[in-house]
């Protein structure tokens, strides 16, 4: 068994529009596949209302256990905009106008530039402002907590930012898929077979409710690709004849 | 001040598939959109892996945090569901295969029926069977937490049996939105003026990234509709000629 270094990820999406229902939810899976292929695996996700006492104690309590912390909302600069002082309550740091951020705000928005737009100049003291060539506008970084706006268009903007800056933490995760006509109770026996005989690789099975090309998907996912690879051959030996229906990706 | 009863509902979503980024979560914004017509408020959502020790800590802390837990994932026959044991872990039941519901498992799959297929009988001793007489097949319940099936439209059928079962916990909560071509900077003294104002209303700002028919939203929640309605009339009333664009629901 070859021992693998496992970097971990949580999220922490920031938001009442979220938990209302007013919008669904769209960064979290963008998140995860940026981060899998750099190694790191998203083994967490916390959805929380824009109070402050209630971020600070997730941040925290996040922070010190997973590697890394990408958060998702609560940066702008109107009264629900709350993250960034949570941050600074997280790690004890008194939030203060980041001179670099206050000179860029100012000039972008010129003589129409309010208090309002000011608010977005303050970071915690002690954090840093990550940028690419291509990213100039800064995101904010805290220690390990990366501070990601929610707009969905602008998450994936500065996941470009988090991905240049970490760079490969460990091998990618690799993934197969096989579809199958198969149900789930007549899949379990098989399965328990490669989950016991391949315990590096991480197995998946999905049923498909209104199926019409295949009923079970199932999944092969790991970062030893020969081991990712060997398992995926060795459940579809097992199907019966007929069976896979789809074998790709 | 008129005071409402709050009941307070926590979400949580179990599945390597949704952390991975195998797939985007579905079932999130339905069940908010469920549970705040019936007057309860989702104040928490948490995803975790398929780790039988992770989600028992989860519901343990969620079951005694808030009113109601609703479990999405982890209800199938093979080795990666693991939600029943892990809600008998819980709160320290057993798991043990519930009669009527092998029966139903028995009559439905006849002579194709396995020991994977029996796994889906399996419930935590002193948890109840809930249906509806459109929904027969019966929804797991412990105590004051639901366990519903990941697969979204399975999902959405389990959700009315939530929905007939909970009736109405307290007012219905209702929303006004306000359209405008200002951005947040500007909107900020308005907000707070608002904000100060009316403090039984939620105040909720949305920036449109690549806007076109407006630049940001500004919703107004709440549980008294006069209340509700006020603060958004006081807001637009603040709103300088040709604003607001749209002044709809």
């Amino acid at each position: 068994m070859i021992v693998v270094s496992l970097k971990t990820a949580a999220a922490l999406v920031i938001g009442n529009e979220i938990l209302s229902g007013k919008i669904g939810e769209e960064n979290l899976v963008v998140l995860a596949r940026v981060l899998r292929p750099l190694g790191i695996r998203l083994q967490r996700v916390v959805m929380v209302e824009d109070v402050i006492e209630t971020i600070a104690h997730e941040v925290r309590s996040l922070s010190a256990t997973y590697d890394l912390v990408v958060t998702s909302g609560g940066v702008g600069p109107t009264h629900d905009d709350v993250t960034v002082e949570a941050v600074g309550l997280a790690f004890d740091a008194q939030v203060m106008s980041h001179p670099h951020l206050e000179a860029m705000i100012r000039g972008h928005y010129g003589s129409r530039c309010t208090e309002g737009h000011l608010r977005m100049a303050l970071v915690p003291t002690g954090a840093s402002l990550e940028t690419t060539e291509s990213v100039s506008w800064p995101t904010i970084r805290m220690r390990n907590v990366w501070l990601l706006p929610g707009v969905p268009e602008i998450f994936r903007l500065k996941l470009g930012v988090l991905r240049e800056n970490l760079g490969l933490a460990g091998p990618a995760f690799v993934t197969h898929a096989v579809y199958t006509q198969m149900d789930e109770g007549h899949l379990r026996p098989l399965l328990d077979a490669i989950v016991a005989q391949f315990p590096d690789v991480e197995v998946g099975s999905y049923p498909k409710w209104h199926h019409d090309s295949y009923k079970t998907k199932l999944t092969f996912d790991g970062q030893q690709p020969a081991q990712v690879s060997a398992a995926r051959d060795a459940f579809v030996a097992l199907l019966p004849e007929g069976e896979p229906q789809d074998y790709s990706e």
